[in-house]
């Protein structure tokens, strides 16, 4: 095989990192286990209960149960399908802001539920309004994102739980890119700020874990039975993932960098990609764009398309908004001499772009 | 983390193995890659053609289009999925020989389809006659096995998609397990052997690569649209996958072993395997166990619950059908020292239980 794997030194699209060093010890060194089967792998069984155990006190959630899921999809998945099971309606809905991932999309097809999408405030937030007008007695899930993929914005996650429950229906948290950050804010947005019943939280993304290692967190374990399916030959009694066979790696990597990191790790990091999304806000601002303010390490700034295009031909790995946006991550493998070395080059296409075509150019 | 990783040199249960040297090489490499974000990660995007490509060599499809899946649960939740999308019925129905994995119990309960289980002969195969009488106008797939969980057995495939055309559904054919000994028997199994629409065939079971690298194979790329939704942000047009962010890990060490192995290395090791299935088969028999023959590399034989209890003791990773019987797998890392070591324990515990108790035992 010839092939050569990415270098991260171009990568500012991505909301994956580079695993960190004990992460990705761990992950070699557990490659070949498969804690979908934990009669078989029991030591892999314990160190997933260590992950929900770390992944409980970032969340606030006392007592946790859930298990390391593939990524955020599939946490997000099993969250439409606990709340599926446990309505009564015919016809389940569920109401999200259009700010929620893609992967919600992906739910309900699979779930044959109703996703109703309402509109976002001016701050890009859930707009309370249309939720409130949105929920019926069919809804059977409120989703809540703190951290959206395109913004970084937090929804206002209690008054979410609150009209949620109002209407007896759940209330799920998709922190699939933000729960490594957010304990380092003043956001209410976890278990122990809003009565909320599940969440997505990704090591595999800020937690710098090695993918795959997402996390599915319920406030009450028997929730995990709406998914359970007898499974015999192995082992064990039940299986509540949407996956059978699971990596090893993702489950030891996760519980490696969570021990190394958290908290302080984490809180460092989180001050780094703060301020290095600031910086470029800051840079992009005094070149004329129009930013979106990055209230967490995610930076979105109109761009017209033949830069942005210009800019991929360099190497550049960049993504776009929905309506067209540029739309760059800080991940922990972005350093700010990336973003100083991606505004130079910027910068010459900018230069180039003003300086009259001659033939011999 | 104290913890260390199960050592395979107990483990008689796993469909799963240590992957090959070059396969845990690339997997170690391409760690930190998402072929779920094409856009950004090209080479694991370009690795995962590779794949396919060699995939559909080894399944007899031409022209093959599909993905690697997390594994063979994916896959076979995707087939069903595909085909209720295709489905004119309001509540399509799968009908499957009961000796088919519980990942379509899982499949089922995710996708809102009924399940028809039909019994299998005196062969463990599917019955033709109760797979003809359950199939109806609302019968949106049929499955196969080749190389069932239990017995290893291969269903009669071209007989199945046979069926299934006639009334109108698909055909699926389940060959996670046995995908890769299949290649070096008689059986008709594949998509040259009949009109199959569909294929779960995993690397990472007898392929020998890391998890997770199942593999989803579909005759007609086409099929891969009723499973595609929109991906803003990436990159990339739309996305099939049922998880969003993948490992590269699995993807470059499916393509690692499948290029080091395919066929010369897989042949051989289906040789070994064959062979040590029928040692252990002749063993057990030998001792008065009544044994089901191995046609593939699986052994199953009755053995009481408190032998099978003292064997886990001893540290052998061991698990059981559904009706109770011991079930070995002789996946690549089961040597024959190993399942010598394995008889001699059950001789121990033999002479031990025909020696009567004395108080100072």
């Amino acid at each position: 095989m010839q092939r050569e794997p990415q270098a991260f030194d171009r990568v500012l699209s991505s909301m994956c990192t580079e695993p960190h060093p004990v992460a990705r010890e761990a992950a070699e060194r557990f490659l070949a286990t498969n804690p979908g089967d934990p009669g078989t792998y029991p030591t892999v069984a314990a160190l997933e209960d260590d992950a929900i155990a770390i992944l409980g006190e970032i969340a606030g959630l006392e007592d946790p149960a859930g298990y390391v899921a593939s990524g955020g999809t599939e946490a997000n998945i099993q969250a439409v399908r606990i709340a599926r099971e446990r309505a009564e309606a015919k016809r389940p809905n569920v109401v999200m802001p259009e700010s929620a991932h893609f992967s919600f999309q992906k739910a309900a097809d699979v779930l044959g539920v109703d996703l109703r999408i309402v509109p976002v405030d001016e701050q890009y937030r859930a707009d309370l309004e249309a939720v409130r007008a949105s929920v019926d007695s069919d809804t059977a899930l409120v989703v809540g994102v703190a951290g959206t993929t395109e913004y970084g914005r937090v929804d206002p996650i209690p008054a979410l739980a609150e009209i949620a429950h109002s209407a007896d229906a759940m209330c799920h948290v998709d922190a699939a890119w933000g729960g490594f950050v957010l304990p380092f804010t003043d956001y209410d947005w976890h278990f122990g700020h809003a009565d909320i019943d599940s969440m997505a939280i990704d090591p595999h993304k800020m937690g710098q874990a090695a993918v795959p290692a997402g996390g599915l967190l319920v406030r009450d374990e028997s929730l995990l039975d709406e998914l359970a399916v007898d499974t015999p030959y192995l082992e064990s009694t039940s299986q509540a993932t949407l996956t059978g066979t699971r990596s090893g790696a993702g489950v030891a990597s996760a519980v490696a960098a969570m021990e190394e990191l958290w908290p302080g790790g984490y809180r460092s990091q989180y001050a780094r990609s703060q301020n290095n999304a600031e910086w470029l806000a800051d840079a992009l601002e005094k070149r004329g764009y129009s930013v979106v303010d990055p209230t967490l390490p995610l930076v979105a700034a109109t761009l017209p398309r033949s830069t942005f295009d210009a800019l991929r031909a360099k190497g550049w790995r960049i993504s776009r908004t929905a309506t067209g946006e540029l739309r760059i991550v800080c991940m922990p493998h972005v350093t700010r001499e990336m973003l100083a070395s991606f505004i130079g080059d910027l910068d010459q296409l900018e230069v180039r772009a003003s300086v009259p075509v001659v033939s011999d150019d």
